[in-house]
């Protein structure tokens, strides 16, 4: 009978730390994950051992067969290292040398979680198939992964695929970046919901705009058509620079669906780029555990 | 002694067919190359013609360790036809089995002329060295390609980096492709050319234009500011998308030198996106082989 192996998966993000045993199949056998230490610059100890404790945890002594680290950016691959924006703790944080020393076996592999997100759904998801797949994430910001003849594109040290700011209106709103018109700001789920209250809907939550909007009240409708025409310009810009075949959209907003959907596929039709033609774009499948199944394929990859 | 390996390298273009001997280690031995037939649809064979005796005749029956195949485009790498913009006479041609015919040996490998470009300076000119470039052919139109990790992007069927055909101003002037605003309509050199003149300056050349604005005449100049704005934006977007580590600038305007590449560089730090502060750009040092001998190593990856 043949052994099954096991990879250790990390999933690092500025609200939750998560870890799972993966098997090469892409089964998760074993998952946990805490809330991440909401720690200031200089509390990196504090972070770092809630990080190592639930790596040890998760792996509990088993034979690993891989180590991949999934983690929110800026990453730098080279180096090993990981600044991540929402955790001002880890600044140039050796998470590579961290969970290397915590669990053993091989060394860890790092990658971006939007990456991972778009490794984990072209491996076992939406994107099966595609050879040139990007994966946005659709929630508070706005990441994007692209997989490229089955290999994750990671760039120069691992920061490919930030979508959410690229530019989409250069007469736009100010961006947190330093910007201006960036995707992000009108695409987000806080953006939209920024801009359906400033034009006078009442509610509170993305999740209430989604319904609002399926249900056909006029701003809700109109506050996703316009986050679907931001996210229509940067799949276009991606689409003639990458000659995509397939968008695949995940994150929080995605759960609207066609509310989303269907407003993002007509603005791709009416822009009319030939790059466009043959794009189909569609939700992603794997859920919360995609960025878990692309780091364990990542580390599968060494 | 060890023997030498031999590729046969065609590069495809609207103006000229090229075909090269290239070693192994990218030496061009044998070079010839002859006018596109300009041949109107439906003259096929003239131009199919044209092309595998011009094959033929520089592999002069060599044995041939591989051969690639460097087309304008559109391409489509897994049919193995090209359709390019400039020859209508070919549309969904079978270049692979034409050529394959032609010289015997390995079946062909196809690849985008502007990824050729970017694969050849990587490999042997100003790109060595870089994990994620980008190469750009700046001429009559503008064209790129990418090479990350030291592979070629080729997207889903070939025509990645098509970089002249994303929007620079979404409130600018109409482009041939049916869009508007696109790069090309800025920054190619008759973009600029056109400018120039209609702001007054009398000259008829953009080698004629680069010198007056080395000279430092003021149309001629801004001529080139706006063409590096452009250019700038696009190269930004580039680098947010792919993590880019080195631009290569080639093609016909390249050859202005600092009179383009100044104002790009200060066009690009004035931008202050943190994804290209450690970019360098630098001009293209292969000449008009980089085609060719991106073909001949695009043929020794298979």
């Amino acid at each position: 009978m043949a052994s099954v192996d096991h990879y250790l998966a990390i999933d690092i993000g500025g609200t939750k730390l998560a870890a799972a045993i993966v098997t090469g199949s892409g089964q998760v056998v074993h998952h946990r994950e805490v809330p991440t230490p909401s720690a200031d610059p200089g509390q990196e100890r504090l972070v770092t051992r809630a990080l190592t404790e639930l790596a040890a945890d998760v792996a509990g002594g088993l034979p690993l067969a891989g180590v991949g680290v999934a983690s929110a950016g800026p990453i730098d691959t080279a180096r090993g290292t990981i600044s991540p924006v929402n955790i001002p703790a880890w600044r140039d944080f050796d998470v590579v040398s961290a969970v290397g020393a915590a669990v053993g076996g091989p060394g860890p592999r790092l990658i971006h979680d939007s990456t991972a997100a778009a490794l984990g759904e072209h491996w076992l998801g939406a994107g099966l198939g595609s050879s040139a797949l990007l994966g946005i994430v659709v929630s508070t910001g706005i990441g994007g992964g692209f997989v490229m003849d089955g290999r994750p594109v990671s760039g120069s040290v691992g920061n490919a695929g930030f979508i959410g700011h690229i530019t989409a209106d250069p007469a736009g709103e100010p961006c947190a970046c330093g910007r201006t018109g960036c995707v992000e700001t009108g695409a987000s789920g806080p953006a939209m919901l920024r801009w359906a209250r400033a034009n006078g809907w009442p509610g509170h939550s993305t999740p209430e705009l989604a319904d609002a909007a399926a249900a056909g009240e006029a701003v809700a409708v109109a506050a996703f058509r316009r986050g679907a025409d931001f996210l229509a310009g940067a799949i276009t810009t991606s689409a003639i620079l990458l000659d995509l075949d397939r968008v695949v959209i995940a994150g929080g907003v995605s759960a609207a669906g066609e509310v989303l959907l269907g407003p993002l596929r007509e603005a791709l039709t009416r822009d009319g780029a030939a790059a466009v033609r043959g794009l189909t774009v569609v939700r992603a499948t794997l859920g919360r555990h995609s960025g878990l199944i692309g780091a364990a394929r990542h580390a599968m990859a060494r």
